[in-house]
């Protein structure tokens, strides 16, 4: 049956999600290819808890459709921990809730992007952006990331030549490389904004997971009109629940209200409160504290393993936080070989590829260390030592 | 600031729904205008007992990230469904889970269509599906919806002459009207599609709700390799929780899934446990049968107070089942002016209007019978009835 698809489809990037979650159910693959926060530090009893309140105090309205905003304690709960960590002023009404961070991805892309209009992230960039974006059909423009953030003189250029309608990027814990944006980067980055039309879309997914407990202060913060923020309780709290949120000044939310409400009307309700009540009695600080010490030792565990155990021409980035690293293989080897000789192998890895829009990735690949314990971390990157030896 | 929102942003019609949620939380109003199913009905300890149960026995699992196609037992409850109720068979591998029905709008919308491309529709025709469609810039045609579903011969010179990419319809208690296609119109849509490369887009959101308890055989039935049909646990079960359902040949069924992982990853899996455990425990069916025997006499008192208390010219559809109907106010009376001298009035009423893409529903509004008592019924269509009398 020859179906009239849209253009946008055939825009799609090829996707290695479907492939890697394939991977990830099959017990004798050791799989560092996917993004899974740690199972351990999910709080099951806590949501347990949280939920059985909900139902018995207000299971009926927590059923029932609500509101495209999202759950106005769960909104105040956000702003509020945004003005204690961060220092940051976002009242209620500047946030919406969302199904978990990468519906901001969709929404924004939305909002902004006719077909073929500029759109700007970073090189490497994320995967899921890339996806989301792509189905819009922009023009893609990215700028390379260092060790520290974005090539600022790269950065000027694209925003002055090309003016993209927003800059995409993630300063904390960037995905894939793991890196952040260094003060001085997020100050450049303001400075550059300041007076173009080109909002800076902060996807800031990992920003409770530094490994030193430090909070990183936005660049929401400098440019809070020319800025969106979104985050996400998925790698906090959990994932399977699908709530992240996002922060707009409040010409940017009305339209992305607008959106949210022809995507989907409204969030699930019933997590929303689940998790209000959740962080109402809970310490968020001590837990995040858990998670990040736990994904500090296991980056460190990965470092140094490839540090020790990989042919020389092996580099890897240095992560502050976050869930991954990036590790370009030595010279010649090819991302995609080690991927698939790294299945047969018994260990997956994701290949630097999809997140470029423009080409490359063929000399990195991406490293999840937060969703296995020690003992797996070893083990799979003994396997991914013996299957990149034999390839060089 | 001036942003630059893209072009679909001005696409959006105004939508009633913000004011209609104000109106819905003014406990001096009583609203006919809202869609919200009897909260009465929301099994609260039943789907608390099925929380339990999630959390207990696989609280981990169900809170962690999972795959974009949904939970496989919910999908195969519901492939079993159309199998016993309909006859219909559906694999569950042609099933996707979905954030409600109203996903399905958004992403069906997204995978067929280009700016400008043809798309057709019941005039009138449900408004979150307008509101859906609109920001996708499309050209909308619609067909005339008589007593007993669309006209045949309207609709074959639609599909004819402008080759829509989808026909969107609501065959079972059609929003706003609550008509429902005779198994006649059933059978001449079929004929009309056959051949033709127009999708027909069928919205089963209230198939379980018919007042004689009897299900009505799909179009999908029909013409299963050219028929999208979707479906939602909003009405039956609760729509706090956001779980609706796509079926659709599986080459639509992967651009739908590409389309909806870029969305948002996947569904809450939590609800779509919680769901899962719940449906496999309790019987759907009397569930559904204790709710259409509520709506059908709060349908039938409705349109006997319409029948004696209004004035002449007043006219109103005879729904089967669902949760709406349309009555056609007075000759020269406007929708509009009943809406706000309505409200004036303590009553809310939705004017017709939102439900046309190309101008109409001046002189027709519709009225929600689904979410309150008789008693507030009553209440309401006294108020309404002076309203309209003093208007006359």
């Amino acid at each position: 049956m020859p179906y009239r698809f849209a253009d946008r489809m055939h825009c799609a990037p090829p996707s290695f999600l479907g492939k890697l979650f394939a991977v990830s159910t099959d017990p004798r693959i050791i799989s560092f290819a996917g993004g899974l926060p740690s199972s351990a530090f999910i709080d099951v009893e806590g949501l347990a808890d949280a939920s059985r309140h909900v139902f018995d105090e207000e299971g009926r309205e927590a059923l029932q459709y609500s509101t495209t905003d999202g759950y106005l304690p769960l909104r105040e709960f956000i702003s509020r921990r945004y003005a204690r960590r961060l220092g940051l002023s976002i009242p209620p009404d500047e946030i919406q809730i969302v199904n978990g961070s990468q519906q901001c991805l969709d929404l924004v892309a939305k909002i902004f992007l006719n077909r073929a209009d500029p759109v700007a992230m970073e090189r490497p960039g994320y995967l899921g952006a890339i996806e989301a974006f792509s189905l819009y059909e922009p023009s893609f423009h990215d700028v390379a990331f260092g060790t520290d953030g974005p090539d600022i003189d790269e950065f000027r250029h694209v925003i002055r030549e090309c003016s993209p309608k927003f800059f995409y990027g993630i300063p904390n814990s960037q995905n894939p490389s793991g890196q952040t944006y260094t003060y001085e980067k997020r100050r450049a980055i303001a400075e550059v904004l300041e007076g173009s039309d080109t909002v800076f879309y902060e996807d800031d997914a990992f920003g409770e997971l530094f490994f030193d407990g430090r909070p990183r202060r936005p660049i929401k913060a400098l440019i809070p009109d020319l800025c969106i923020l979104s985050g996400s309780f998925s790698k906090v709290i959990a994932p399977g629940m699908r709530i992240g949120w996002i922060c707009a000044p409040k010409e940017i939310l009305s339209q992305f209200n607008c959106a949210k409400q022809a995507a989907d009307l409204h969030s699930n309700f019933l997590c929303q409160k689940v998790l209000s009540r959740y962080l109402a009695t809970h310490d968020l600080d001590e837990h995040a504290r858990r998670i990040s010490t736990a994904y500090g030792q296991n980056c460190r565990l990965m470092c140094d393993l490839l540090d020790d155990q990989f042919p020389a021409g092996t580099a890897h980035t240095h992560p502050e936080g976050g869930m991954f690293l990036l590790a370009t293989l030595p010279d010649g080897l090819d991302s995609m070989r080690v991927f698939e000789e790294g299945l047969k192998g018994g260990v997956a890895v994701l290949p630097g590829i999809p997140f470029y829009v423009s080409g490359g990735g063929n000399s990195t690949i991406r490293l999840n260390f937060s969703s296995m314990d020690d003992e797996r971390i070893k083990e799979g990157m003994d396997r991914l030592a013996r299957v990149v030896r034999a390839l060089v």
